[in-house]
């Protein structure tokens, strides 16, 4: 019998209630598509999330934490994302991002995912944004 | 015997033809993507489209309405999105949108869809454009 | 017996090496996605990729064709992309885009991709970055 698969959000301990009506990750089947995260510490109750650092290093450090603890709430690694996209806010930022990206992903046995880098406009203090598309085997 | 899945363009009839060689959504297999939509009302044969009105609120529910119409049009529904991308044009925006999302979003059964949010450039009087994702059961 | 699917990275011959630790295109199971692309000339061994020209009908034609190796690389064509996500830096350059687009997409027989649209910042010189997502049949 062919089951209709489950949709199930993606709410790691470490991350404050979403802003609004939307799953920090989901899912569904054999996608799993992380939201946007950004350099928020971990959350502490009661209060309002804050970026973890005014640089750059310290912000995308702890936003890939942050993709990587929800791709783990669903059964994921990095091993299992194809797509990456990043959302900077300067072009400058470009050369000491890819120095931090591939420290980060310098393990990774898998093909290394694909990536979209833009710079776009974020809410005063973030610098960095991530999604993440993951596919599992 | 295995089928190759058809991929089909989704044109709901509120919709205006596409400006290029895009389509308003395609389906193919449980994969469901709707293109970039903005706050245009209903199609009139012979007219250029229009924004609803100057509002964030007017425009984005128009916008998800338009998202809504593709996704009904590829026998889909709100309930089948994993990922919406919403892009905005002002960070000052993003507390009036949450809360027409909250709205929007409030009777959903399942999981709701990750989400990102961006602030971009749009084409004159354009304050919101959305996409969505959706894996169909 | 299920296999759990294996992922590629995908690097045509024309491409320099990507700049970090990510993959020009990736393709797990039936998903091929494709990194964002730009108007990079084929690689010179020893040289930094360069735009192929300063102009925007160059560089969308370029880039069209690197999104293209990347789909051949997978063993995938245009007719299997769902969506395009077409980064420009000026709204002013949409009718022209879309000019473009029309010519170089005409020959489709099977539905269009959906595609959104947005105008962010680019690294200097660039006009236009193009990324896509596939299905295969």
């Amino acid at each position: 019998m062919s089951e209709k698969p489950a949709k199930t959000a993606l709410t790691p301990s470490t991350h404050t209630a979403p802003p609004a009506k939307f799953s920090h990750g989901v899912r569904k089947g054999n996608i799993l598509q992380v939201a946007g995260q950004v350099g928020f510490a971990p959350a502490v109750p009661g209060q309002a999330p804050v970026p973890v650092g005014p640089g750059l290093r310290e912000q995308t450090l702890r936003t890939l934490a942050n993709v990587e603890a929800i791709l783990q709430e669903g059964g994921a690694s990095w091993e299992d994302v194809v797509m990456i996209r990043v959302y900077l806010t300067d072009t400058s930022h470009f050369a000491e991002l890819n120095e931090i990206y591939n420290e980060y992903f310098a393990d990774l046995t898998e093909a290394p995912a694909a990536r979209t880098t833009v710079y776009v406009g974020l809410p005063a203090g973030l610098l960095v944004e991530i999604d993440a598309l993951a596919v599992l085997g």
